[in-house]
């Protein structure tokens, strides 16, 4: 053991969370009421849309349990939860079941009313709530769990359970959720599904696209597509559950999915270390897939910037562990099956980081308070940046090798222009580096269009240059549909565009969001 | 460690491998010569596909090098390898670049000449050989590994490279591919692509919907999709990509593809256990599961029948490395990163396997040349089966727990109508447990239209009735295209149709396959 590597045997009582890991939201609370502009994509709403009325109203009372039908108090349906995006619709529907699902598109299509799919409400991009008068398809009250499989680990449940609620329901049979994001105790799996969520366990269990077995879904036209499957091998035709993944309900509405469960990990371990370099962050990330391969479950960084934000707003109540600072923080955490094992190939690793170099300091966690309290620093950045002012996000992928220097070119860009420390607070990186997975946080006093024309379109130009792309989990929504281009060439967007009206031929289905908006649409 | 379990320490001579793994060919050559009624699905030539011309063999010549036009001894491009499907083909193209193929597609669309894509031509289902007269472009010249960052582990290469040559070379860099199959040494990773092949791994690195990161594509008019990502995350815009996997070229031409591939295991172990019944395998698996967990890497069984015939032919030497004989068998394997902590999980294992009586004998390897022998039992089956005379297989998945009944059922099937030990010499089963996928065969003395009739629909019949798949891993080509209804709905077909239709109007990609055929094409 090195003499460097501090461990946190007893780790101070200020490190201990203040609220459970799942209770931290991500981004901020603190956007409320601030409104970002769209950058000039919004387009007038679709007039051969038809507008609803009574008649329609009446219909689906017909079909829906009273309480099925809201039509007053529709701000938070209305209202993406950073209130940066703002719809109008009268009208939200909470279907049962799929066979209500159904009636509901086919009356929508039947009659051209434009319809916006909502889960939890969690997303980034404005991608969940209504730009004009769109009827809401709220599907929280489709939650039940419908079936679980302990021989395969497969669970097939409703569209709308909650992620949270899906994970401890797992986990009394001794199972996890492959994927683990701060919105799962809002989000629906439904909705993870429909915006291909990646977030915190992709690094060990992979996309949905690996781990989703089948799809139940409702297309435009009310179409029951019954694909919930729950075989780990199917290669019988097209496998078109994979289209429904990440489309952000523009082809069709998911009412079951069907998921592939790993096994709950008998031992997790949770590590942070200190680097002095990013090129060191890529080092210790060649080092450790050597030494714990198969029970990394975590690889996540952010720099200094971030840190200091996070203890500058004593979010959490969260506190540096370390005596001094470092330009770069890397967490590592395991999943594995056999503590001891465990132990010793992370002892092992820490010992060759430390002989080697790469990194300067170290703690391990003893217990899971300790964990959480690591994760804590991880997980307060997003709310951290919010409290500064105003911050503009950015959610980019691009091989690792890059992964940084987008942070010091804009920080330099920033510089260049005389904005930085004036107009622009601060220009902070952190992500998932294992994902090759950047978010990029611009933190400002306040939004300006002089700020945000300084970022874009030099961001996305940047990206576009080093064959990355403008949106590596939080999806296109209604913010970064104009902007695809630069991650799709127009022959794959014209394949989109088809793969759109075969599914949707009168584009009722979450419309002015996703793709690039035609004359026509 | 228990005293009834025995070591391989001194495994004998016999048990050594006197071919390398991976030169082990899948099903049997033994085939050759004799040929399977289509059982009445094939439809005449479409008369709306043009004949080729020499106008067209000029246009060909016109582009592509001398060698890349053949139009004598096409024998082998006509016929699948296990000489069971025979095309009329007179025209093979060898493309070199992605511009090749796309001028060869545009020519061929605005011509109605139908093509089928050709691989390395090991598929099972004949879906890489014509049916009439369709020009074949044959991807192995298109061979070059364009990329490899060790990094991210993300290797892009074009649609011909050899499975066995890329894993050779990512050997190399300490990296492995993501799939393993009999056929690697033949086998091209865009015909993997293509087919969604399963194989040897997917218990640990899972479905090819995963592992691939980005596909280069050419369309039925010519078009090139360069959605060549390296990226392991990107969500912009709909998946197109995964369309391809499994589609077997009627979609399009896949030209290049961006793969994940996993770390070289510094440690792997196989072992093999005998047990008394199929319960006692879902048991086994269990545990098998909670004591391996993340470095589990198979985890196969076949019943006494099958190592009967194994044993029987002599099939690379193989010999029974217990002294009695059981009714099951598993191989279980393991690939992790310390040999240490391997194998005392698989001691772990086997110590409870043994004491809680889930198995009745076992035998570990002890080097790379015993565990060669064990696998080589169970690659060998394929090839024993082929030998009993005629061979009907099929390749199917299901829930795990009624895996082998379909097995039994078969078995009593063919006993109450008076065929088994007669017609039928056998009914087989053997498979990827922790998939859920079985291979049965039934042996037979000679093919004939009783015993094909006695099998279909009884097995399909009985796969719908257990929410299974009609086809797990070896995909539909020509063989089960008719019988898709009995996996997949009317309503997913009809969108099957129209993805076709997006991406192939006039139907000039692998006509007869696939999807059942309409009354117009």
């Amino acid at each position: 053991m090195s003499p460097h590597l501090s461990l946190l045997r007893n780790l101070p009582k200020y490190l201990r969370p203040s609220a459970p890991r799942s209770s931290i939201r991500p981004l901020g609370r603190a956007l409320h009421g601030t409104s970002i502009a769209f950058a000039g994509h919004l387009p007038p709403r679709n007039a051969g849309f038809k507008k609803i009325e009574e008649q329609d109203r009446a219909f689906f009372r017909s079909i829906l349990p009273e309480q099925a039908v809201r039509t007053s108090d529709l701000g938070p349906f209305n209202t993406d939860w950073m209130n940066k995006y703002h719809g109008k619709s009268d009208l939200v529907l909470f279907p049962r079941t799929t066979e209500q699902v159904s009636k509901i598109l086919k009356h929508c299509n039947d009659n051209s009313i434009a319809v916006v799919p909502q889960g939890g409400n969690t997303g980034l991009v404005g991608g969940g709530v209504p730009v004009y008068d769109e009827l809401i398809l709220n599907m929280s009250a489709m939650n039940k769990i419908r079936h679980f499989d302990s021989a395969s680990g497969v669970v097939v449940c409703d569209a709308g359970c909650i992620l949270e609620s899906l994970e401890e329901t797992l986990g009394a049979e001794g199972f996890i959720t492959p994927l683990d994001l701060g919105a799962k105790g809002s989000c629906h799996i439904g909705g993870n599904v429909a915006t291909n969520a990646g977030g915190l366990r992709f690094l060990r269990y992979g996309s949905l696209h690996g781990s989703v077995m089948g799809l139940e879904v409702v297309t435009a036209d009310g179409t029951i597509l019954d694909n919930l499957s729950i075989l780990h091998k199917d290669n019988t035709g097209y496998d078109l559950k994979q289209l429904f993944i990440g489309s952000e309900g523009t082809l069709g509405i998911i009412t079951g999915v069907s998921i592939w469960t790993p096994p709950k990990p008998k031992s997790v371990k949770v590590a942070l270390v200190g680097l002095d370099s990013f090129k060191n962050v890529q080092a210790t990330y060649e080092k450790t897939k050597t030494h714990l391969n198969e029970i990394l479950s975590a690889f996540e960084f952010w720099d200094k910037e971030s840190l200091k934000l996070v203890l500058s707003h004593s979010i959490q109540g969260t506190r540096d562990p370390f005596d001094d600072q470092y330009p770069f923080y890397v967490l590592i955490e395991t999943h594995g099956s056999n503590a001891e094992h465990d132990d010793a190939k992370l002892q092992g690793l820490l010992e060759d980081l430390m002989e080697g170099g790469e990194v300067v300091d170290g703690v391990v966690a003893q217990d899971e308070s300790q964990s959480q309290s690591l994760w804590g620093l991880r997980e307060s950045i997003p709310e951290a940046c919010s409290k500064a002012g105003a911050v503009y996000k950015y959610d980019v992928s691009m091989p690792q090798s890059v992964l940084y220097q987008l942070v010091e070119d804009m920080r330099e860009h920033m510089r260049s222009k005389g904005a930085l420390g004036s107009k622009v607070t601060d220009v902070i990186g952190y992500g998932h580096v294992g994902d090759g997975n950047l978010h990029l946080n611009i933190s400002a006093p306040k939004y300006t269009d002089e700020v945000q024309s300084l970022i874009e379109p030099f961001v996305y130009e940047w990206i576009q240059g080093h064959r990355g792309s403008i949106s590596a989990e939080h999806g296109l929504g209604v913010m970064k549909g104009a902007v695809l281009p630069y991650s799709k060439s127009p022959e794959m967007i014209g394949y989109m565009r088809k793969i759109k009206e075969a599914f949707d031929p009168k584009g009722i289905l979450n419309p002015y969001k996703y793709l690039p908006l035609t004359e026509s649409k």
